[in-house]
């Protein structure tokens, strides 16, 4: 978990997926560990191609290497387990398949860049921001809390969000958090000036539930999956890695957000793909 | 039914919840009679929190004061009952949850606001506006004719609308209703001089069925969620009252609907927090 | 399949309704020829009314002539008989109901129109300009690679495509096509200068999966219904005929495809009604 | 209210269809109030066929008469007016639609047959027997008290009770009933001597939810079909009517319960017709 | 289509599955030709296993040959072509996967089996015996009419029929069908004595829609899985060829009918595996 | 994991509910951990009421102690942790939620029976015998052959067998298993003599898919639910606990199976409750 993040060694081989099966943490209904295998099907339907819209292929023997689901106990023993697997990836990219949004905190620990430069773009309906949520540090509803109090990271930029409570605005107040609530995204408020590595975390309920109704917590209002292809397109070659998280497979409908978790896996795999 | 809008008068205690379980108007298919208690439900669902986007907390004790549904009868003694039942506030700004779009006028009759100023902000893909249909003046897609016949309103503002018939052009032109339909809301147009008291009234067909897709008369081609939220937005102290029409709970897809709806009335109710 | 076209001729008689239930040629999941009933049926659903946007009455006695579903063989003399069927038109415009997109080669054959003069606008996720698929050049992965082929077109303009892959982005550079892809679109790009005879080839997978579910292709990331009847906005007298492909019924969800479909057919035959 | 039955009476005209959309007096979800309309359209579907299984033909001009839906108050009133309609018919054999289970007390009430007479055969998962629920006498879970108290019938035999009370079984000893459970069922039970006036009263709860799951109150390890398609085989000429209540559309699958209750509605019918 | 069935004969070679896809001869509701890949899928689902009941691998290489999917035309001409499929399996038994009631007739026909021996055992709903429906003598409701009146069977033994008319038994009378129909059923009565070359077509509308809702034409009341099993199961070396016809993947529930079809499939295998 | 059982023991004090959301073991489809909230809620859900149909009240205050859930590692260790908790009760009788099948092993290690005493009745399509799966001994398809193995049961009945295989038949011959699978159960079988303590585990998909299709396995041709409560009817106070596994909500249609499920858990609390 030391060296700092390099952009030759996040090309020398090809990004990684990893499946992250965890749901203990979630705060109203369980599910989110059931997506790994789901979005792997959906990524790989003949229904669809293996192309990217960067028109790259990516669904392919050098597109990405999979690593399969890694095998997690229930409790807290699982946050130290997801940061040791990150850290051995020793700076390769890769995408994280959830599993629920508390692994985003063992991930970011385990990312081994530089603490000075690291910035997260974090799409969410909700900030995640809380001091503790029902008596738990490490709920799905505190990892930002904990990414920023360490200070993994120089700067957190959230978009999507529509749930901000008081706590969560003192919350991003403190660590001087940049919100693109839904209010000022559909006033035409854009991320901008992401340089440095980057790391990406998408909870899909981000997105509206018309679009990705298989999560736990919809909240309507949100961004289409095209806005979040947006966010995408403007990511280059300091990407070091992603998560998609809160896929709940169990409330979705018509296996619609499957789909949608696969496109977002190939459109981030396109993004080392075109740099290399 | 006698003193005119008066915004000290409005602003003195909680907002009120009602339920208006009545769709006898229905032409084609009931079921919005069933809507109240599911919305209901939504609103209080641990999915979701008790916070609006205006960063208000909105679901609790002195959020509002939620009435409970009216016993109505089937038939037109129904209007009578709520007229009556609004009237009965006093000026206090209430959100009705429908039932179809029929109670809109009854409830009208019964805001006691001066007539020369009400303006009414209408989302809906049918302008309503039919002299009678199926033989029933009183129907769901008559209630704008009504109060425009009885001079309830100054101005009535029409958005969502990608349904006109000929007849209805003709009434709303001898009505001098505004109107952005849809293709002039995609060309950016929006209300505008939205001062004096101000009704909203929601019908969920407005949004495009991708979103809302519990409603008995499902029209593509609508407003996202956002897009009406966008409009709330615009809302200030002057909002004397709105409802939210026309969910059919019996064709909703997952329950999407009822979320839409509850969300509806969390920004509704943070319109007058944020004014208090 | 010899004059060519004529703006008169066009608006001598109303507009013809034809299914072509053939889904042979599909690559992955058949049902696309189980759709022209179903789109009759949402088509004249209570639910709705039989005017469009544009404010005239196409749901009529002379709105249209329905000439109901050819009678087709499973294999390749299906295309002969669709061919022959449009050929008999002469020139009547027409909305052909599918069935998958190989029936689109076949149509365009029919048309009669002047090979130097036609403008197809092609709606889709898929640029569908395979040179060979599954070992099949009749696929419904191939029909625009041979309409240009052919020569039976002088512009191909795409719009809503995100699967391009290497191989059909060097067919679209042979054929000259012009493609406003998902990115280009979200970024504001919009075709121009269609004059002449246009003919529209709609399949409904262009449209996102959230307000078009009942498609074997789904596709994330897609057009809103709103985007594609703006499309049709833009059309004039030019238009001679259309088609509505790969709406796939068995996996439709809550009928909301159907309803889409017979929206598009509602207005398209708006742009003839508004023309004569 | 006041003759006694008479089997001449009972086969000088067709049997009558009556709607009865009344589900005020439910106890958790309403929505039995949509039911009528959906039954009509399941028995005319072109899916199914007009004739009954003792092949007679019952969906045709003499089979039955329409006589639509009452148009019912939601409260109290109505139980006063679905009486007065009864006793309107005058003898002639009917099948009222429901609505929910309250309509039953009425509906004797309005039967006019010699109280000394009347058995009532009673399908259902529940006894229907509380002395009052939550508070209301005349709550869908207590017509039976009503009945029995009131003396209105010489035999209630209750046939698919599996959700027995303590009260409810004090209740069942204190007015006489008859009961087969499912217990009993399963073991071979069967009801016997039913003669005089019969009338039949349906809960399509009383059927197993993997059947019927259109009701409110699911209770599984009820009866098929077949099982209740076998009591109607027992009955004949002395039949004076039947209701089929506490189907609701809401949430039914995929339209299942409708067709069962449109499928008790043909079988029925046979009873007369193959009588007269 | 010549000699008669011999018993070695059919035992020489592992069965033969072959997909039909027809269902232009449907009277309602197409859709039954998009089956054979879906049952195909759910017979190989690694949710189950490869072993029939008989405790016999089926799914297995010498268990069957798939001969995949007739490429048929979708009128008159299918006929031809679906019987000639059949007469060049020269007496190899066989499962024909459906496709609507309308093959069954062809293969008949291409059975070759000495028409004086023959017995067919048929499940259905309905006696399919019309002279004719809607002007098709070929139709999905016609073909054991045509069937019996060209002599191609000695016995019909019909199964779980429960939607006969005046016509259809005025028919069944002429033809000499043995029939069990559902109340018979339920009474206890059984198929018996079926000796000689058997010939099973199972409409799985046969089987009540709680089990197996993907049909066309669903009618309640009618046998269960275990039921129509417990019919194989009284099968042996006789049985020279079967169909399982009408599933309709596009109104199936959740997949259950595919799966209920492909168990059909591994039942009917087993029952040569058992007797080789 | 030492005493041997004593009916006085048992009666002591009230059931206890335990969830066990555990489902690492599965073989196929993960999601069975997310059942015990799923089942808890359907039995608490205000559409049914407390009693079972022993007409006793359960679902009350000293009708059973809710433990919650067990907080498990998703791999190997969760074994200990089950058998410790199960052998914490003491003999107290208990519920089990699972969860998968394999958590039944761990279970009857907990129980402290005397090994030479305990009768196992195990409802399932599977016999669960198999020496190992996918490598994996302790998979949810190995749980029996895990129990026989270890002697820790005198006899095993298994009910509702199905998908027997060759390997598996010669596993219950080793055993000495009693089984009663559907083809006998069809016949007339039933488990009988079942003395001593005995312990019941069921499988949901021992019913059959009409009735629970919420399993991972689907198998048709299974035990209606009233068969399964039949079976339950039997038991008396020699049941020393029970499990109810494989409910997999993220396969479920509209809820039916975690009704099936709770009524399962009330008919089991029945047994003692009637016994005290």
């Amino acid at each position: 978990m030391a060296e700092a993040w390099n952009a030759n060694t996040v090309m020398s081989s090809p990004p990684v997926l990893l499946g992250v099966p965890f749901d203990a943490a979630s705060s109203y209904r369980r599910g989110a560990a059931l997506a790994p295998p789901r979005i792997r099907e959906a990524l790989r339907s003949p229904a669809g191609n293996n192309w990217a819209e960067r028109i790259v292929e990516v669904v392919c023997d050098d597109g990405f290497e999979d690593l399969g689901d890694l095998d997690l106990p229930g409790a807290d023993a699982a946050r130290t387990q997801i940061e040791a697997a990150i850290a051995a990836l020793a700076g390769r990219p890769f995408i994280a398949l959830g599993g629920d949004h508390s692994i985003t905190y063992p991930i970011v620990r385990g990312l081994g860049t530089d603490r000075s430069s690291l910035t997260i773009l974090h799409v969410d309906a909700h900030p995640d921001l809380y001091d503790e949520f029902g008596g738990d540090r490490f709920s799905h509803a505190c990892p930002f809390a904990r990414i920023m109090e360490a200070g993994l990271a120089r700067r957190l930029i959230q978009v999507g969000i529509r749930t901000m409570t008081g706590h969560q605005r003192d919350q991003a107040r403190r660590f001087g958090v940049e919100q693109i609530d839904m209010r000022a995204w559909a006033a035409g408020a854009r991320p901008h000036g992401m340089t440095g590595p980057v790391y990406v975390s998408i909870d899909l309920d981000g997105i509206d539930p018309a679009f990705a109704p298989g999560v736990s917590h919809r909240e309507p209002g949100g961004l289409s999956v095209r806005d979040v292809l947006g966010l995408l397109d403007s990511l280059d070659a300091s990407l070091v890695g992603a998560d998609i998280v809160e896929f709940n497979p169990a409330v979705d409908v018509s296996d619609l957000t499957a789909l949608v978790a696969a496109k977002l896996v190939k459109e981030l795999l396109a993004v080392w793909r075109t740099a290399s």
